[in-house]
């Protein structure tokens, strides 16, 4: 690590977690347990990942921690909000994702960890219902009991740095709107008027955390980092903001086994993935107006990896469908299926289906303490707005489209770019190009 | 395609495969069928990939023949050897891969392409009998009618330049023998004493070839090149080799879909890999004798992916397994179904299935162009020996392992190698690292 | 033969296909290939299969032919009605469901099979278009021209008899309205008032082919027939009518598969159904009205058979979920995947996965061979009204609910009911109880 | 129970199980569990199943229990031999199939049942050590004090009946052989000469279990039963046997899915089964001698199924498949792959794939509980030799081969042979044909 300019990870770093459910809590029990030497904390990047630095002769393969100043596991505290006021360790054992044998040992910690009040709108997750809420005359008002939130938790518990990661539902589909989303000033002029029509909750977590110097990681598929506003809320207060939503399970598949196809100038007629779940997620999926703004988000990944102006022949005519079914014997246990209709030489067809018998907690845990670690690490670097070497990890990578910038889907291209990142920030020299 | 200086290719060039079977007959068809415009090379990188060459401002993505001088379809003139003596065209719709109107336009050309008698020994392959066989006094008797094969086969067709390339069927497994296989001497003398137990039938082609100055591919998983003796003997002519295994369904899948689950540094607990296939291969590959060359193609895969040493957490334990199974009802269809037994955070198992309805030789058939194009590319070029760029076509790709030499297995760094010969041979810099 | 009181099969049997699509080409030229010794009615009840008739010792299995007095394939005449002009070879080629070497040696026969213009209503499939349409003054008069059609035909091909079957598109939902539909004089009364919310065009087919003295099955899952004034008619007129939706693929599947569980008493949690098709039915389904008619046909067929009121313990708390999907890669190849969430001993969980790629018109032809077959034959044995024998053939079959009767939905059950309607009609005993 | 002429079920019924493994742990886990009221027997027929008796407006639908005098669950006391000395309790745990919580409220109890040294020979299961043997000088020495086992178990529990039932290993392949299987004779001489080769220590266990008046249940594919020398025996001693293999996942699936395909008279083309299992039962199979045993006993099922004789176009060409690859990451979940290829109308081909997540021990357990209960209800009712109404258990149902009988695989008439029983017994009367 002597190259990096990077401030080092001094003190205590606060995670604020939006949403105590079954991802939150797999993500706080894990390093809980990771920090008694008890568990592995398998999956995460930072405390598995080994990457190339320096070429040739000079090479070698080091963990991201020997290249640059990570945060420690030892030195995070937990905080949380949600409209249930279960603690971690109540809403722990009603995600029924982890065994007793691995929440036990850190029962008392996770019982300490109680949600402060959400900030909620039941017009954005009909589904839910909670009584944990904060009362708020308007949305400006949500923003400033959010903000005192911040100011407690860090106060209380002494952290240097604090960041904020959304990990409640989906809420319904809030589309781009120029009118009230392209500047700041639009933005807090619609808080201040109470406009609960373009302004959604997640959009005040992520005004009151950038507001106080806290990264904002916006892991399901809402677009509330997703406007300009805030991109120009973060530029201004210099910090980092990344999304959106979680990369777990099929999205994962589908960015890294379309690249298999493209590699190998396969044809690609169709591709066909539905999913069942029924957790909570589920639960709030299965309502149109929320599994909208998911199916935006999944439906991108295909056609910036497999792209019909590059090769018409064969990607000229994809049909893409995803469906999302709410199905409750399964709970968290989320099952993709996946048929892929590709064509070969002289057209003939083939088929590959790939089942995925996934848990979408075990796959959203490690992200959560990636995202926290990196974007706390950018902050620190200086590095502010959208986190492009960040897509690694989201379903659909943010990027200014305002100047077309297009987004990198390729799971091994935003690889290259997340260990470009890293190698920069540890003062070494990345490799020039991803493709 | 300024920067090259790479020998234009010029005149004709023959390809001749040993093997008149489903992947001979489909590959030639469609190359015919493509030179007059009436179906698509779907699959060839020689023929759809577009890679980028220089950096920054000066990046620009080109087709190969854009960069490189390669040899036009138009150019190519066929030759085949086969146990039996059905014409290429009796063999194709024997074949039943490709339906009559794929064919029937190009009927007269396929009549035209007649089995040479094949050079064959019935202990290499117990399930095959044909008749259009050479008698051969010795094993050197056997090189020396090849020889001959090919010598007139290039004037009689006028062609500058001859590449040979396997598509026949596996042979019984023959393990690397020191005392015969190590230097050329010693295969030579094997060959004049007629040891039938070390010298495989596939070794007098190979030997014939490069004796002729001949590019010589191996696409079945016999040994034949993977010995030190033919490397001496491909440096002596200054000639390519490249094997072995034409990389197809399952492990085409294995070598792209292993490196999703390496780079999000999840566990793999095990991988189970069955196919069914009902065509002559499979039909071979019942004997347990050849499934065993195959089974050890297969099998070294995974490890050189997933390094135990690297990551002993996670891939410290993998079981894995491959079986093949002849089972007539599919024919040439072959189907893969693998069961990937992953875990993640806090060591939480997940399983992955997929199953690829795939057409064998349709997926071949791309490879014999790109490797018979790509091999007379490097002789122009004045590359020899060992050809690791090709890897990416090979399923068990050669390396020189007297040296330590580890094979790439990644499809997507066999790619960047690839992609970086390709560039050199433009005259363009290549990237200095491949992961 | 020699005891059935069945009158003899005389003379020509007319068999009139409501929609000229995949279904209906596939169906008529495999009847005329079979006829002309060139393929084989694969899948037919009344070609192959064979029943014991008699018990004990003088117990003897037959083919039904040789049971009761079937129509012969050769005294079979094609008619069809549909909103595309296309005659019925072209409609073959354009389905894409047959080869060209099963199609050609009956292209004449084929050709001379020429659509009578359609009774259509576009508020009733709003994703077909077609101009080989009636034009209808009312219901009433769609009616009539409906059974002129009929009468025509009959004199022109020499008919003895006529039967009528629907193999044409979903229509949206219509659900029995008390008022309109109860009783045969509203029925009446709502057509000559051109009442087109409550009168679906399927439903003046069924009313023509009822007043010709024709059987009309319902192969799709329209409420057609399923309504006491229809009921009414045939008793009136002494005519069989059966309905409703063929049974091909996953309700084959799920009608046959349920009952190994139901046997074995094991719990049954969930089982969620997904299809994709790509035929002009998957177009159709897309529409939400449309399939909403199919969804309900559905999701009938599991809870007759596991019966939550018999064992609350295993079927209390089925979730059962139906979705289709439009896909357009697949064609005519409808694929099935069921995911089955059971549990056994001690209520530990278990999942089946059933993926079925088969061909809707391969599996629907030989159900409308046995239906017509079927349904005249019970003409002929004077039986009229709802045929509950001829559940087997059908996804939500006919009952009359009015009386609490109680479909039957097990697949094992509904062909001991076939079996013993052919015996009985046969002059043999029937079994007593079909469990 | 008003007509039944069966002995009742006084005093205690003994269940000696052979092998204490998952199969036999998971079975007296969950009966002394469903005892205390703490977990249902589900899958058991003894405790679930109602079937018809009576007919017409005579029938009524009623609980096994209801029609015959069965043993009471609260009257059952478990013994066991086992190679390993560990207590049912401590073999539980190992097995790893039951969670904590389903078997902590009964380790008393599991703590009780201690395995008696059990009668082995380790050239009939290579791959199993464990020296909780019996030293026996002689097969017939093994015998004896097998049956002071029994008697001593009798006595000790004060039992007033015994049954035993082998839920151990799978041995080698013991083929008939009439010089020594043929007669009661001839079996006890090759027993005193102490003929290893012909007598399997199976057989030790099943001769004295009859001596000893018990009836026997062969629940491995061993061959043990399968002999006229030991139906000379159950005849001599009036006591029941039955076997061989409990009828567990692929197989339960494939006797009942295969019926649907005859049933609708659609074609079968071939069927390849495969299987990856990871517990001890695994291990022992992944030995070529001891797979061939269950190959036998697995490849019976389809052909009396769908039989070539009967329909040559439909069944006159099955390429049938099975195999099984021992896999560790998967333990006793059990897993099986079947692909069924069909062929319906003009002889078009499609697939049928069958995915089983199966849980072995779960499915196996009831089987085991409602055999023993079962066979004493036989020996009570004076039913004894081959006992074919089991044959809905077992997987290769025995039969009389001497006199060509066949066996029945056909899983619902299988349940219909198992019904007519318990209604004979019951004092009803039986349906004269089960199809």
């Amino acid at each position: 690590m002597e190259n990096t300019n990077v401030k080092p990870a001094k003190g205590k770093l606060g995670i604020m977690v939006v949403g105590c459910g079954a991802v939150a809590t797999t993500f706080m029990t894990g390093v809980l347990m990771t920090r008694k030497g008890l568990t592995k904390p398998i999956g995460s990047m930072t405390q598995y990942d080994k990457i190339r630095v320096g070429r040739g002769s000079d090479k070698k393969y080091l963990h991201y921690k020997d290249i640059v100043p990570l945060a420690d596991l030892k030195d995070i505290v937990f905080g949380t909000w949600d409209v249930y006021p279960q603690n971690a360790y109540q809403a722990t054992v009603y995600a029924e994702v982890l065994k007793a044998k691995d929440i036990e040992p850190v029962r008392e910690e996770l019982e300490s960890i109680k949600p402060l009040k959400a900030a909620f709108d039941k017009n954005y997750a009909k589904r839910l219902d909670g009584d944990n809420v904060k009362q708020c005359k308007t949305r400006w008002d949500m923003v400033e009991q959010l903000r005192e939130d911040i100011r407690q938790f860090k106060e209380t518990h002494g952290c240097e740095r604090v960041v904020v990661i959304w990990a409640a539902s989906t809420e319904i589909y809030v589309p781009y709107d120029e009118r009230h989303h392209k500047t700041l000033a639009m933005l807090e002029a619609a808080m201040q008027v109470d406009d609960r029509e373009h302004i959604a909750p997640s959009m005040c977590y992520a005004y009151a955390a950038l507001k106080e110097g806290c990264p904002f990681i916006m892991g399901a598929p809402n677009t509330t980092v997703d406007i300009p506003a805030m991109w120009e809320l973060a530029e201004k207060t210099r910090m980092p903001i990344a999304g959106k939503d979680f990369k777990t399970g099929q999205t994962l598949v589908k960015s890294g086994f379309a690249p298999i196809i493209k590699t190998r100038n396969l044809g690609l007629a169709g591709w066909f993935s539905t999913n069942i779940l029924g957790n909570r997620d589920g639960l709030v999926l299965d309502e149109p107006a929320n599994f909208h703004t998911k199916e935006v988000s999944k439906l991108s990944t295909l056609e910036t990896i497999c792209k019909a102006d590059d090769q018409p022949d064969l990607y000229g005519d994809i049909y893409h469908k995803v469906r999302i079914n709410y199905y409750p014997p399964r709970n968290d246990n989320k099952e993709g299926w996946d048929n892929i209709d590709i064509f070969g030489w002289m057209g003939y067809p083939m088929q590959i289906k790939i089942n995925f018998l996934c848990r979408d907690s075990i796959l959203a845990a490690p992200l959560l303490l990636d995202l926290s670690l990196l974007s706390d690490l950018a902050a620190r670097a200086g590095r502010y707005g959208i986190q492009r070497f960040l897509s690694f990890f989201l379903k659909s990578p943010m990027h200014d489209y305002t100047r077309e910038e297009e987004p990198v889907n390729n799971l091994f291209e935003q690889y290259t770019m997340l260990k470009n990142a890293i190698r920069e920030m540890g003062g070494y020299e990345a490799d020039e190009e991803i493709d």
